[in-house]
Formats: structure tokens, C-alpha cells, sequence
């Protein structure tokens, strides 16, 4: 019973540490049952698996827009690209959705945080893809009830009956791989009732929460005005207890050592989005900062304030982010190594929030893994590792061979 | 007589003004002799032309250690990973340098300036590579005479010596596309004499000059204890009448104001190589004080110290590395765009040395051009330069379907 995966296996059992060893993996319901025959390896044979990329942060209907519109900041952005183009989507785009999962599953995204749209037919048709597609993930319905255009708002009420609308929609219930999570936007777009409603929704649900933490200077300055009783951003969450260890917060740029300290101990986890933060030009978020607090940390496109949906570009620009920090700012902070980035790209993320663990290759993870065949013309390895940095620093699609979630080969038409 | 190629021009003939238009550009012997029907145009057809990509800083060799050992600053890299691999090659590295002149061109590098190794064989072999494939070049038989391994060294006559050997060699007479440059590789690895003998043949000869500059403290200080006649990094060079208005200095991440006031006068080029400053840790180079200072400046993939070589890559890294000062430690500094560094890419490093000129589309110009169609399964683009601005951010060698060099379709096997 159950399947055997023979051949290189390349993970990070600990973040950053990276072990590569050649085995036969048994997979039974997904489920890694047994690492039959480990041995260190460290020789080219043409191919390895690594874990499936967890993309934890990224806005599914952005990919609408994904490269375009870069030229403003985050809240200009919203209102001239963003908010247009979500509130044009509907139940009619399941097509437009099943092109954007397959794209992600293409590129070796797994598993996959989703923000939707306010618009629960359309959430639904973005599940529905994902379920198709075989990918694993969370889908959020997003949440707004204030400072959000006309054309584009819902009311409280609206929000929270929607939300268990979606949370409780016969959607879930066949598939162990596709989750709902609560989502609300960012605090600028949700009253406090309306958050306050939605972490009872998730306390009582036991359901995960994402949103969005300090990505930009104004949206700081506009938050402390709207929550005059909240002692900071995080403390806004925080009173309506959306903050734990299964909470997603993405871009978390200008937290105070306070606030990270406070995160530290929710056990929430911090989503670094670096494409975008350089993108909107919202800031370079100090991941290394958050590493050595001990806080958990998942890396994600943030498409479309990022501009690409590549989890490949993503360990690639966490690097150069971290290494801006080092040369042009602070001489001691520590720049994320190439392995340490590849960890956040797949076990930071997978072992986030916790619906099935993924991200490393262990008895009793779940096996979400990508086959990989890195060669050029011009080089010829003989070191696994090798074929491996030449894939993180210049791999694509192309050379994903075979993308592997739950255990079962994904195949693309 | 000649050649008709028509549809839509994508070009910036100002440095960051992007211009669009439709027309038929009409080549003869390779240069552009007329602009027909030439009118403004926005809509997306399918495909569109930009000029070829100009990489003004590659080291061909280095290709076989493309993507490794990046975890070391510049002089221990070059040690421990350059010198040894540059070493070993000799002239049976025709096939190895024909599959790199190939990547470089299907990925749309159009012309290269190119540093080989000491040894002329590999250097003529990869002329010989360059010539068959049709890419336009400039190659560099690279010197070295000082502070080099004893197994990767030459005499200052040998260096001298073998310089005129390469540069008079028979190979350049059959071909206006591949010349030769003066390659001293930089201040610390050659001895005055032998820099005032490079000046000289670079004089006589009228041949373009390239080599590195400030691109590491610890070099910057090497040298300054090297040459205590020179009062700086550029005076080295310019004693040696090495510095004109056809030199290409790569990196110049740390030369002082006054340095950089006489690169302007002396009408020499700046070439950024943005990813290599990260990959080795290097710093991160200031290129708009250089635009505003008026300095020539064009972009470089510098591999392997640069990671990858894609002219897309750098391109893209040119606009994080100069987000990163804007956001950490300048705000009055203005990052690149975009369309600042697309330009630089095609007008900057194609007007910089003139061989013959490329980078944008006027008559009197050699018509180097790339026919791109960046389509996507999710986006249905209206405007061209939305595809264009897709293809710069998410764009690859797949998105390239024709290159043309002097008029010429390259054709691949």
C-alpha cells in the first residue's frame, strides 16, 4: 500500500540548515510513512526533490494586474488598480482562476494563502479551481466594511454574514487540501466591530486569520489615527483576537521591537513579501531581526504588489533585500543566506499555520514535493548542490519537472 | 534593395523617455537607412520590437561557474573560484564558449563586451564562437602581470606582447561585428608598466578600453597601497592613459566626487553590474548620482560574479538596488525606473564605446533588434506597453522570438 518516491532529496530539516540525502520516501494518504534507506548523497544524478514552495501571502484576482500599476504607493495603488479590478469579479471566473492556480502549480507553489475578493461566488469559483488543480491552500473572503470606495465596500454586517457564508459552504467539505481562512483586509478597510466579529467567527470556527501589518509609512500614520484606543498597529488585531499561532501577518516592515516582542509570544507567524515591499517602494523589512526574536517566518509573492508569482523570485529578492540592509545601513545585520531564504520559501511557510504540515521531508509530513532537473548548456555538475543554487538563482518552470501535492503527481493539460 | 522590418518599435531614444510606434523600418548592410509610415501607437498587436540588449561587462569563462560560490567577497572569490577555472581554458573551449554566446543571444543579448582569459588561444576561440553565432562583440584578451597565482600569471612583455598578437590577429579582419578592447583586468593584478603599455597599444590602435574600478573596499585599499603615486583609484588608470571617452569602467561603487567629476570630462562609461555588487557582497553602486552628474553609464551582467546572465536580470536588479539607497538611506535619492534602466540596457551600453551605434531605433543606426510577444494565460493586454512592462518584469528567452543582429535573424539549431 501507499507509493514510494525513490531518488536525491534536498530540505531543511531546521531553517537553514540544508541536508540532502538519497532515499525512498513512502507515502501513504499523503502522508509520509516511512524514509526507507537514507543516506547523505552528495553526487549529480540529473534530478532532485525539494519541498513544494508554500507561497504565504498573495491576492489571486491581482493577478489581473500582475506587473502593472507599480509606479504608485500602497494606498494610491489600492484605489487605482487594485479596488477597480477586484470588484469586477464574479462566478464567471472560475476559468480566469483555474489559469492562475495552474501558473502557481506550474512554478512549484504547493501550497498557496490566498486573499479573494469581497464576492463569495467568485471565492467559491477560485476554490473550486484550486480543488480541480489538486493545490493545497487557504482562501480567504476579504473583508471591508470602511475607508474603501463605493464601488467596492460591504457593511458590517454584510462582512460577517458573508464570511460564514464562505467558511461553512459545502466547498470544504470534500477536500482536506483546501481551507478557508479569515481574512480580513488590513485595519484601514475594517472597523473594529467588524474585526471584533470576525475573530469570534475564528475562535469559534478554530479557522486561521491572514491580513495585512504595517507595509507602508502613511498606512501606519492612518491606522493610529482611526484606532486612537489601540497602543499600536499590532494592538489593533490584537483587541479583537486575531492574533495567535495560526495568524498570518504580511509585510510587518515597521513593527516596534515592543510589538515583535508581542508576536513572539501570539506565535504568529510574519510573512515576508519582498517584490512587493520594493515594488509599492514600501520599505525593506529587517527578516533577519524577526529570525533572531524567534518569531516565525513564511515568505510570499504578494501578487500584485509584487510582480511576480514566482516563489524562485522570491528567495531571490529576500536575499537582496536582506543584503541592502547590510551594505547600505548596518554593517552587523546579518544578510538571509541563499539556504535560509530557500527555508522560509518551504518550511517557514509550511509549518505556519498548521492545517497539514509541509516543507521538509519527515515521517508524518505531509508530501508536497517538487521533482527538479536543473541543467544548462554550458555547465556540467557533478555536485547536487550546484545543480541546486543553479536552479534557485536561475531555474524556472521549465525545469520543475513533476509537481508532487498530498502525495499525488499534479498533471497539467 | 535591403531589408523591411515592420510592426511596433518599442525604444527610448532619450535616456528613461519611452517611445511607441508603428512603422516599417527599412535596413541596408545592416544599419537603419529609413523610418516609414513612422506613427504613435498604444495598441498591443501580439509582438512588438525593442533594441537588443548591450551586456557592457561579461567575463565568458567564468559562464562555467555560473550561480557558485558566491559566498565570498570579491579577492577571496576570485582565488578561490575565478582564477582557478579561468586557468584551465585553452583553445578546445570553442564548443564550451558557442553554447554561451548562444544562451547570451537567446536571451537577447545582442552585443557583448566580452573579458576572455590571458591565454589567446581561448580568447580566439571564443571570437571564433562569437563570429559563427553573428553576435556584435568586443572582446577582451584580459591582463595580468602582478599580485595573480603562479598558475594564472604573465611577464609584463608577454602580457604586452600577446595583447598585440590578439589584437592583429586575421580572425578580426573578416568581420565588423566582433573587435577587439584593451583588458587590463584591474589596478591590482597589473603593474604601472604594463597599464602604460595597454594606454599606449589602446592609442595606436584606436581600440576601446575596458576594465574594473572601486568595486570593493578592501581592493579600493589594496591599491591605494599598491600605486601611493596616484591620488586615486581613476588617477591609476588615467596615468596610463587608459581613460577616454571609449573606456567602460565596471562597478565604480566607491569613487569619491572627485573622481567621478573627471569620468564625465574624460566622456568614459560607468557600467553598473547590479548584481554582482549583491552577489559579492560588494555595495551598492549609485547610479543616478552618476545620470545627474552626466556621466555615460551603461549595465552589465558581469557574470559569474553576477548570478545570472539575463540582460532582464539586470535590468531588474538595476531598479532594486536603487529603490534599496531610497528606502534605507537617501530619500531624496530617485530610484531608478523602470524605462531609466530598460534604457540603459539598449541606448546606454550601445552608444557608450561606438563601434557601431545601437540601442534605439533612428537612421544611421545598425538595426540590432529583439521581436518579443509577452502573452501570459491570464492577462489579455489592450495597451502594448503593458506587455512590454510584463515582459521586463516576468519576461524571459521564451518571450524572445526573433533576434536580429545588424539586420541579420539569428537562427538556432
Amino acid at each position: 500500500m501507499g507509493d514510494i518516491f525513490k531518488g536525491t532529496f534536498i530540505h531543511t530539516p531546521q531553517l537553514g540548515q540544508l541536508e540532502i540525502f538519497s532515499a525512498q520516501i513512502k507515502v501513504i494518504n499523503g502522508v509520509i510513512t516511512e524514509i526507507i534507506d537514507k543516506i547523505p548523497c552528495t553526487d549529480h544524478k540529473g534530478g532532485f526533490y525539494i519541498p513544494g514552495f508554500v507561497d504565504a501571502h498573495i491576492h489571486a484576482p491581482q493577478t489581473r494586474n500582475l506587473s502593472l500599476g507599480l509606479d504608485k504607493p500602497l494606498l494610491q495603488w489600492l484605489d487605482s488598480t487594485t479596488f477597480p479590478t477586484e470588484s469586477k469579479f464574479t462566478g464567471d471566473d472560475y476559468l480566469f482562476y483555474k489559469q492562475v492556480v495552474k501558473q502557481l502549480v506550474k512554478n512549484g507553489t504547493t501550497t498557496a494563502c490566498y486573499f479573494g475578493t469581497i464576492q463569495n461566488e467568485a471565492n467559491l469559483a477560485l476554490v473550486q479551481a484550486i480543488k480541480d488543480l489538486g493545490q493545497r491552500a487557504f482562501v480567504g473572503k476579504v473583508c471591508m466594511d470602511s475607508n474603501s470606495p463605493q464601488y467596492y465596500i460591504e457593511s458590517t454586517d454584510n462582512s460577517v454574514a458573508s464570511t460564514l457564508d464562505f467558511i461553512t459552504n459545502d466547498i470544504f467539505k470534500s477536500t482536506n487540501l483546501v481551507k478557508p481562512i479569515i481574512t480580513p483586509r488590513f485595519a484601514i478597510s475594517c472597523t473594529k466591530e467588524l474585526l471584533k466579529g470576525l475573530g469570534k467567527i475564528a475562535y469559534k470556527h478554530d479557522l486561521p486569520i491572514q491580513t495585512h501589518i504595517s507595509e507602508n509609512p502613511d498606512e501606519v500614520s492612518f491606522v493610529k489615527k482611526l484606532f486612537p484606543d489601540s497602543k499600536d498597529y499590532l494592538d489593533v488585531y490584537d483587541q479583537a483576537s486575531l492574533i495567535n499561532q495560526r495568524t498570518l501577518l504580511a509585510h510587518a516592515i515597521y513593527l516596534s521591537e515592543d510589538e515583535l516582542q508581542r508576536i513572539k509570544a501570539s506565535g504568529c507567524t510574519l510573512v515576508h513579501c519582498p517584490n512587493s515591499n520594493f515594488s509599492l517602494n514600501s520599505g525593506i523589512a529587517r527578516t533577519r531581526d524577526w529570525l533572531e526574536c524567534g518569531i516565525k517566518v513564511a515568505l510570499g509573492t504578494d501578487v500584485s504588489g509584487g510582480s511576480s508569482l514566482s516563489m524562485l523570485n522570491a528567495i531571490q529578492t529576500a536575499i537582496l533585500a536582506s543584503k541592502s540592509i547590510n551594505l547600505l545601513k548596518d554593517q552587523n545585520y546579518k544578510p538571509l543566506t541563499p539556504i535560509e531564504a530557500f527555508s522560509l520559501a518551504t518550511l517557514g511557510g509550511g509549518t505556519a499555520i498548521g492545517n497539514r504540515n509541509v516543507g521538509k521531508f519527515e515521517v508524518g509530513m505531509a508530501f508536497d514535493a517538487l521533482f527538479v532537473e536543473y541543467e544548462n548548456p554550458f555547465q556540467s555538475f557533478t555536485q547536487v548542490e550546484d545543480s541546486f543554487y543553479g536552479f534557485l538563482y536561475n531555474g524556472d518552470d521549465r525545469h520543475i519537472k513533476n509537481v508532487i501535492i498530498n502525495g499525488r503527481n499534479i498533471h497539467f493539460d
